[in-house]
């Protein structure tokens, strides 16, 4: 089925004409293709089982549909709405927010080295230019860099987790990627073993963000998932890792354990000591870290902090040395949003040498990652300092982003829990909030009349209706019987608010409508 | 181990005090490290034994030891050569090319679009600037994309291709990735698939690039490699590919044949003859074709002239409509070379809807190809035409290049065949010579003994004594008993005659120390 065809019948569930299975097993639809079952060709019975399994919500149909809805617009159709919100994806350019000047200055001289002696931008960024080229093949970002990444960029990224923590990071410890999405794949790859016939398994927070459980499908590793606990900020509660620990171990060989923070979608920053007993879990039980902090810029709760894993995991001191940690880091989120170059770095601590070396080995096949989000990266890692020219315009750029953020997180939780049947906890970082609502009854029956999750189905109406599009808990995972969505905070305070405006009428008016 | 241990060790490979299985197989060397052996720890032991297979000879152990011996030169130390000339990768900027200016300042306008209206780039530049922020979501390439790329981009992919082949080409079938290498690497996994329990097999070139065989090994898949006939100009011969196939259906179920076309490392440019066989061979037993076309600029022969698969598909008419096909293209190769900009597409045709539907959702998951590397595409599928102001500069730029690479190809097969004991067929096209070469018996058993291939102890050995890095054979394949190496045709001609220069001295000392 093609992808407009697909479309089509998106629309058409709400209506329950279309069933689940032929919305979302996109795998069923072909079966009656004469062609492909008579010839050799590839087909989804025949193709690699483990990508037909996959799913990933956060561009999904709903989102899909969201792109037709925008060129049904475009074509003057008529619709109780003027444009799509697009909330469901942390994408902060496309709503609005700013690139930091010094971050495309940069980049500017490096595309184009005959700028920098033009006379148009602060001596700090020829500077950078100079460095980084001066760091590339041929003085040119056309060149191939080193498969981890440039040294340089590799050894300023060292720089700053120093800065940040307090404590030595090791350039060769960093590897650069396409993106942290990129990075954690390939760490995740490395436990692809059946060992003892038995499958790895790789421990996920639930709810999730589906990078994780979409890859773990398409390597074929177990997807072993703990709960957050909603009732305590999402924090991680030890009593239900041990649970979901000592419950999979039962037909899987649990090998990792990811942590998401500040949380997405949740938007929880850990304390110190959830962190700390995270750690002695991990070290306890031989489990690998995986720490997602993407989103360590994204604080704004008072009281938050964010604390890097790497941090806590030095200062338990020598007892926890050989505890395995990969920390991952992107140019996507933070201040800057940067999500089109493409730049991530990874640390790995504790880690097998020989291992890292395998790791290393198998990127270089990729060649390497874009020079020009390695660049981004280099900019992240060594913003301009207190007295370079970039300073105060880069210091001014970055304070109002991340104030504006927290302006925001807060409008969004005060207005969910303004809202009758939402309870929303505080956004305390990250980009997202992830309300839990109540559905009527008639809702839920009428969702399982047409063959979807009772969260989609009002997502779906939601985005016919009003053009929100959110992405349902079901995509992130939930505990059975709740329901909640992920909308990020990233509309401008003027948009969001009308957004949020939208969003109460059209609650009110779907609960009426399934309370009667 | 770590790399640098590794690398202390290469260097001791020639003395014959390291094992072939301790330079190679990484895996070996970390068998009594008691930590790892007494914890659950990931080791080399219990983590993806693809990962520890894979081999990727084009940044392999050599090219680690050429960039130690740089870092030993800048330091001061003494050798018989004052610089490294690394002839081992296809990275035409790292070695003096000069960008082509029209890419160049797109994307310095797209990374910073104050630039647009600073007077200072031609109008052509400035609307393409304007049409692809246009294209961004809220005018910025810090957005994200769609997965399978910008629309636009895509459009201009496919006009690209039907200027090219006199064919229709359609937009929702081009896909555009992070550099070809993610191209091919999606679609090759879409083969994972151990149907009635044999593994899946793919059709590769020997010689390949190992791009190849390092992705089939990292997906468990079954390598069936057929020889390329060197004796006319490494084409494809019909009756190697029957061999192959029956050969490798006894322990597989071979479902793809991969073509490389231009060829590396063997710069053959197929005849349109050779291609029809192909496909018909490809439909007669019912093969996906991949057809990696990224050199499909770099043609230099007389005679010799790049016909598309596609195109070559289509003029085979109705009966071949069902044949299955992906191409690939790429901006790093060509005559824009930009390598680091990690730009690249495919065309799929022929390929089941809901299969297609299956690949553009796994892709989903790594969000977008970076927006820049986007840009390079859409310049290279549209670029300057006649009348526009940037069409001269750029039609000159494009020209010098490949002149220039044409020339380099003829110097360098010319200067190899009055080498005694070389053999070197023509460079019809791509960046590369694959010369065949005799080495004295002694020399063989000298490689022998240090557990090593023969050419790699060439390879290494002309490393060491003369700072040139080449690739040995035996990374790409080779026919059992014979000896080659890739170079690339891109040191700039000066540099290349020097090279050629110190090579043949290199050869002569070699040969006559090993046959005294």
């Amino acid at each position: 089925m093609s992808q407009l065809k697909l479309i089509s019948r998106v629309s058409r569930v709400l209506s329950g004409a279309v069933k689940r299975s032929e919305l979302f097993e996109i795998n069923k639809v072909n079966t009656n293709n004469a062609r492909t079952m008579a010839s050799k060709g590839l087909t989804v019975e025949n193709m690699n089982p483990n990508i037909v399994k996959l799913e990933y919500a956060v561009r999904g149909p709903l989102v899909i549909r969201a792109g037709e809805i925008e060129k049904e617009l475009e074509k003057g159709a008529q619709k109780p709405f003027k444009r799509v919100i697009k909330a469901n994806i942390g994408d902060a350019h496309a709503m609005g927010q700013k690139p930091i000047t010094f971050i495309r200055q940069v980049m500017a001289c490096l595309a184009l080295p005959d700028l920098i002696e033009k006379g148009i931008f602060p001596e700090d960024v020829k500077q950078r230019a100079r460095e980084i080229l001066d760091a590339c093949g041929g003085g040119s970002v056309g060149s191939y860099t080193a498969s981890h990444g440039i040294e340089l960029v590799r050894r300023r990224v060292a720089d700053y987790i120093q800065r940040r923590d307090g404590h030595p990071a090791h350039w060769e410890d960093i590897f650069l990627s396409s993106g942290a999405s990129t990075a954690i794949k390939n760490c995740l790859q490395l436990f692809c073993n059946d060992l003892g016939g038995k499958t790895s398994g790789v421990m996920i927070p639930i709810p999730q963000y589906p990078l994780y459980s979409a890859s773990l499908a398409e390597y074929g590793l177990a997807q072993v998932g703990y709960y957050l606990d909603e009732e305590h900020h999402w924090g991680l509660d030890l009593r239900e890792l041990e649970r979901s620990l000592a419950e999979a171990s039962a037909t899987c060989n649990v090998r990792a354990l990811v942590v998401i923070n500040p949380g997405n979608p949740t938007g929880q920053v850990l304390t110190r000591d959830n962190i700390e007993s995270i750690i002695k879990f991990a070290k306890k039980h031989g489990l690998f870290l995986f720490a997602d902090e993407v989103y360590q810029d994204n604080v704004y709760a008072a009281g938050s902090k964010f604390h890097s894993f790497k941090k806590v995991l030095v200062e338990l001191g020598d007892d926890y040395k050989d505890v395995e940690l990969a920390s991952f880091m992107s140019v996507s989120k933070g201040y800057m949003g940067e999500c089109g170059a493409r730049g991530g770095w990874a640390e790995l601590r504790g880690v097998n040498a020989a291992v890292r070396a395998q790791l290393y080995k198998c990127i270089s096949a990729m060649l390497c990652p874009n020079v020009l989000g390695q660049a981004a990266i280099d900019c992240v890692a060594r913003p301009p300092q207190p007295g370079e020219p970039s300073y105060e315009l880069y210091i001014k750029e970055k304070t109002d982003v991340l104030d504006s953020l927290k302006k925001r997180a807060e409008m969004i939780v005060d207005a969910f829990n303004q809202m009758q049947g939402f309870k929303c906890n505080v956004v305390q970082g990250a980009m997202y909030a992830f309300p839990r609502f109540e559905l009527p009854p008639r809702a839920v029956a009428a969702a399982a009349a047409a063959g979807i999750p009772p969260d989609t189905f009002y997502a779906f109406r939601l985005l016919e209706e009003t053009g929100i599009c959110i992405v349902p808990g079901s995509g992130f995972g939930q505990r059975p019987g709740t329901y909640h969505f992920r909308t990020t905070i990233l509309p401008q305070p003027e948009l969001l608010r009308e957004m949020l405006d939208i969003f109460k009428k059209f609650h009110q008016k779907f609960t009426a409508e399934y309370s009667g």
